[in-house]
């Protein structure tokens, strides 16, 4: 039995979220389509390369126009391939918005979700006075310009072992909303001007890495980062906030364009 | 009378080009449903804004699936209204892809074709082993390293006044082939880590400067300098192709989606 680890980018605006949906889509009411997911997609490739049933556990799920630029995942097989032929055969069968960075044998204890320390996720604003065509499904845009120094100042608090429950997804279900958020970062950047699109335009970048993710918890805290980035929730709130307990307390959920898994840490 | 100048910037992945077009598309044979154009595009939006017709001047075409960050454009209009609700309205009602920067009141006499003075379009290279799932349509991924000096030596003979008949494109039609590249640059760059899939990524840059260009110049220009960044045309080979003046001579014509303009001067 052979233990595979994959590194693996992709565009989620296509996608339904990484994790594997067996339940019908709203859109096509009735009709047994299933929705396309990067789980789904990646196991059917695998599956068309080794000939065998493959489960690929990813480091995390990732929702619905989410994306990743290095999500780990890893997978068993009774097959002995090369890590590279397995990154090659499979870029060639995958859709374009989906690439393999990394093919890498590892022990058979190795699994992508619970041998994984921390993860990181960036969240991207574009913060011009005119929505840019390039980054429709890569960037939030928000008009006005934000109080990046705020913002930063505000997100300290953040930090540390808390209960997240203000910023996590206000379904009825009970999820424990405990975890440790070791980094939050707010910079201010003006873009690159290697891609045209990009020059001289003002962006900003929220950072988070944590132990654990709750669900839509990055998207809650930047949604309410930029509540307060644009003076509509005061100095002093956050912290507030958090210890309310209370999703009706933050700001809105955090359109998921601007959101990129950027790295897995493993121990 | 009033003369208002546009500057637009515009995604033209999913666009037949800049010029309104009014024959069928192949794709639909027999349906009359007209291309979708940019100009097309524009013009409409500006009729519905405006209740007149309106004939809007590009400062060129581009091609399908090429983009432009500040493509100029000029209409007349017998009304008058503030440049800023322009914008606002057009950008109100403009398909994401399109947005318009900035709109200027300018003399009369002005006119975006023929008062340019120069135009620069950049082409855009991802110089990785592996795809990029973000730029499929923002950039040509070539996976061998390019040799990049040798591609900006070879790129210096296209400077000045010549016929450039080699690079134009190969259709029947008797065109004109002579003009002047006022700048050519070959540039190598990694990418920002602002946006997160393209840090550290190796990235060719392309940029050409000229009073006008012939159909498909650039990326035939391109797709020569590629294969010579390849090793697959030789060193002083370009000289001579340009001196055949004769298309055949020439490397392959690069894809439409790595294509920018990127500024149109006006003296």
């Amino acid at each position: 039995m052979s233990n595979y680890k994959l590194t693996i980018a992709y565009d989620g605006s296509r996608y339904a979220g990484w994790q594997r949906q067996n339940v019908r889509s709203p859109v096509s009411a009735g009709i047994s389509r299933k929705l396309s997911t990067i789980q789904g997609t990646l196991e059917r490739a695998l599956q068309k390369i080794l000939q065998e049933k493959v489960i690929l556990h990813g480091s995390g799920r990732t929702d619905a126009g989410v994306h990743a630029v290095c999500q780990a995942a890893t997978f068993k097989t009774q097959r002995v391939v090369a890590p590279g032929r397995i990154k090659v055969a499979l870029n060639g069968i995958l859709p374009a918005d989906i690439a393999v960075l990394d093919v890498q044998d590892v022990s058979c204890d190795f699994h992508a979700r619970f041998s994984a320390a921390s993860k990181t996720y960036r969240y991207v604003i574009y913060n011009e006075e005119t929505r840019s065509p390039f980054l429709r499904s890569l960037a939030l845009w928000v008009r006005r310009p934000l109080d990046v120094a705020l913002m930063r100042k505000e997100a300290r608090c953040l930090i540390g072992r808390h209960d997240f429950k203000s910023f996590q997804a206000s379904d009825r279900r009970y999820r424990p909303s405990m975890t440790t958020v070791k980094r939050v970062a707010v910079a201010q950047g003006r873009g690159w001007a290697g891609l045209p699109f990009l020059e001289n335009k003002r962006f900003v970048f929220i950072d988070m890495e944590a132990e654990g993710f709750l669900r839509n918890m990055v998207r809650n805290i930047v949604g309410t980062l930029v509540e307060i980035g644009r003076g509509r929730i005061k100095k002093g709130e956050l912290k507030r906030i958090l210890k309310a307990k209370d999703r009706r307390r933050a700001g809105p959920c955090a359109p998921a364009q601007g959101l990129y898994l950027v790295d897995v840490l493993y121990g």
